[in-house]
C-alpha cells in the first residue's frame, strides 16, 4: 500500500478461497487487458470472458498470454458452455478448452432449459478436465426459483463436481439474486447462507449498492463477480471501508464519537 | 472466429449495405481507438465522432489516420452540421469537409427547427461532396412526431440524395423512436418499415434492450447505430445470437427440446 | 480549434478561476492516465483522486508524474483525509502529503459527523502546507442540510482558508446538491448564490443534465467537478453550445428564425 491507515479489515491474499474478486471482460483490448491487470491485478482473482465474447474477438491468444503473465486464472462465460450444449457440440466445446489451455470452465444454464440431473453430469465430465464453477439462476427475470430450490442445486452442483456455485445476475445486476431494480433478494441470500458454506458461493454483483450489501453482511472477503475491470479498485476500496458506503462499518465506534 | 459453432445467422461482410454498425466516438484518445479498432474494426462498419466533439478534441488529424489505416470511414455527427447552419457558415462547412477528406457527412435537424425544404437542398448539395446520411427525429423529447410523417420526411431525404436516413436516439437512446424511458416506440418502427426499405435505415439504438428489440424484429443484418465502441463486441454477439438476450432466438426448437 | 465557429461563449483560459473542470480519476492505469491527459488536458484543471482508491492503486508515483508532466495539480478525496481522522492519525495525513509533493488537499466530512469548529481547524491548519478544497454536503441522502445553512458553513470554511467550497453529489450525482432521482435542487443553488460568489464554488456535477442546469444558470464558465475523465470533452461541447442540450442557449434568436 502507498501509506499506512490503521484498523483496515484483514484481507486475504493470492491465492484466495474467499475474499476473491471476478472481473468481467466483455471484448477488452491487449493493451485494455495490460491497463487493466497493472492497477488491478493484485486485487483480480480471476476474469471471465463474459458469455460469448471470445468467439468474436479477434485477439484471444494474445489477450489470454496477457493475463496468465499476470498470473490471473481465465474462464469462458457460461454462456459459451450453453452455446456449445445446445448445438450438440459438447466435445467440441472441450476441445476448445484443451486448444486454449483453460483450466477452468463455468456450467450453467441461465438461458437454456436443462434437465438438472444433465446438469451435474457435464460438471462431472468437466470436473476431470478442468477447475469448474457452476451457475445457479436464469437469465430470465420472469423464472424466479425459491431459496429451498437454490439450496438443492447449489448443493447438487458442489457434489457433482463444482469447486464453486455461482449466484446469476447477469451483467446488469438485475436478475436472479436480484430484483429487476438491482435491489438484492436479501432473504434469499441469507436462506442460502444457513445450507452453503459462505466460501463456497460467488455472488454476481456488478452494481455498487449490491457489493456493499454482500459486504456488510459477510465481511471484506466475500466472493464477488461480475465487476468490470474499471470498478476493481472502487470495489476494494468498499471492501477496506475505505468509500462512503462502508465507511464506518469497520471503525470502533469510540472513534467517531470522538469527533463531535 | 477463434473456434466453430453450427446454427449461426448468417452475418454481412465488409462492405455492408445491411447488418451494418454505426459507432460514436465522442473523444477517444489516437491509442483507445487504436484499441477499438484492434478489437471491433471487423465489426464497426462507420464511425461517427458525435455532435461537435471533434472541434474541441486536439487529436483530430491524427485520429482519424487511424480509422483510416482501419478501412473504417468517419464522419462528423449531425450536431456540428447544424452548429455551422444556424452560423450561417455553410460554405466554412463544406472547406472542412475537404479540409480533413471526409467522404461521409450527416445532415440534421435535431437541435434547431429548420424548413425541411431547406433540410433536403442541404442533403442534395452535399451529395454533390460526399455520400450524406440523413436523420430524421428531433433531439427534443416533447416534440413527437406522428408516424405518417416520419415515412414522409425519410423518404423526401432519400429522393433528395441521402444514402441512409438515421432514426434519431441521442447517445442515451431516450428520444425519437424512444420513449423517455429508452422503450422502443414499436409502433412506430413497424410502419415505417412498411414503405421505407429496411437496408436504408440505420437505426439509432444505444441501449441493449433496443439493440435486442431491432434485432428480433429485423435479424441480425439490421443496421444499428450510436453503439459505445466498448459495446461493439457485445452487440456482435447479439446478432449472432450468442448473448442471453437472443440465444434462443435463432436456434431450432427441436434442439432445446432434446434438453430437458 | 480544429475549425472556426463564430458566435462561441467565451472561454477562460488555464490557469482558471473560474470555468474550471475538475476530473475524478477512480483508478486509471498510467497509459489510461496518458490517454485522458493527450485528449481532454487542456479542459480540465484538476484532477481528484477518487475517495481513498489512491491507497489501493499500485502506480500513485507514476500517475501522479504523467498529470504533473500535463501541468496538471492532483488532490486526494476527501474520503481519505476522513479516514485519516476518524484514525487519529492527521499528522500521518500531512506526512502523506508531503511525501506525494502534493500541493492541493481536501478537507470534508461527507462520511463522518465531526464538529464544525474541528473542521475549520484542520481547514486552517492545511492551508499553510497546501491549497485546500473544503467540501460541504454529506454522503448520506437522508441528511438534508437547509439551505441558510449551506450558506453558513460555506463561508466558514472560505473564512478558515478554504481556496474554494465544493457542493458535494458523490461519483453517482445522487446526494447534497442533488434528489436521490439526481434532480437539483435548484431552490438551494440560487440561495446559495445569493451570499457566496460563484467562482469560490466548485458545483459537482457527475450527470449531463446537472451540467446543463448550472451551464444554463450560470453560464460556460461555471466551475464543474466529479467529471468521468471521458466525458470531460463532452462537457466542454456542452459549455460552448456544441451539444443539444445548450444548442440554441448561445445563439441569436434572430439566427434561430431565419432557419423556419
Amino acid at each position: 500500500m502507498n501509506y499506512h491507515l490503521s484498523q483496515l479489515p484483514e484481507r486475504t491474499a493470492k491465492p484466495r478461497e474467499s475474499g476473491f474478486t471476478m472481473a468481467m471482460d466483455k471484448g477488452l483490448s491487449v493493451r485494455e487487458a495490460e491497463n487493466f491487470v497493472e492497477v488491478a491485478g493484485e486485487y483480480t482473482d480471476i476474469v471471465k470472458l463474459g458469455w460469448a465474447t471470445s468467439f468474436v474477438t479477434p485477439n484471444l491468444e494474445k489477450k489470454l498470454d496477457v493475463y496468465r503473465a499476470a498470473g490471473i486464472p481465465v474462464y469462458f462465460g457460461g454462456t459459451l458452455f450453453e452455446a456449445f450444449i445446445v448445438r450438440d457440440q459438447f466435445d467440441d466445446y472441450r476441445r476448445v478448452l484443451d486448444k486454449f489451455n483453460m483450466t477452468f470452465a463455468e456450467v450453467s444454464d441461465g438461458s437454456i432449459e436443462m434437465d438438472h440431473g444433465k446438469k451435474c453430469e457435464y460438471i462431472r465430465t468437466l470436473s476431470e478436465q478442468v477447475t469448474v464453477l457452476s451457475e445457479v439462476g436464469s437469465k430470465d427475470a420472469e423464472k424466479i426459483i425459491p431459496p429451498y430450490k437454490w439450496i438443492k442445486l447449489m448443493q447438487d452442483e458442489l457434489d457433482a463436481g463444482a469447486w464453486k456455485v455461482i449466484g446469476e445476475s447477469r451483467e446488469a445486476g438485475n436478475v436472479g439474486l436480484f430484483r429487476s431494480t438491482g435491489e438484492v433478494r436479501s432473504g434469499l441470500v441469507e436462506e442460502i447462507l444457513t445450507k452453503i458454506p459462505f466460501e463456497k458461493i460467488l455472488w454476481e454483483a456488478p452494481q455498487k449498492a449490491q457489493q456493499v450489501f454482500f459486504i456488510k453482511l459477510l465481511g471484506a472477503n466475500v466472493n464477488l463477480g461480475n465487476i468490470a475491470p474499471n470498478e476493481i479498485i472502487p470495489l476494494e476500496t468498499i471492501r477496506l471501508g475505505l468509500r462512503g458506503d462502508t465507511f464506518t462499518h469497520f471503525i470502533d465506534k469510540a472513534l467517531l464519537d470522538k469527533l463531535v
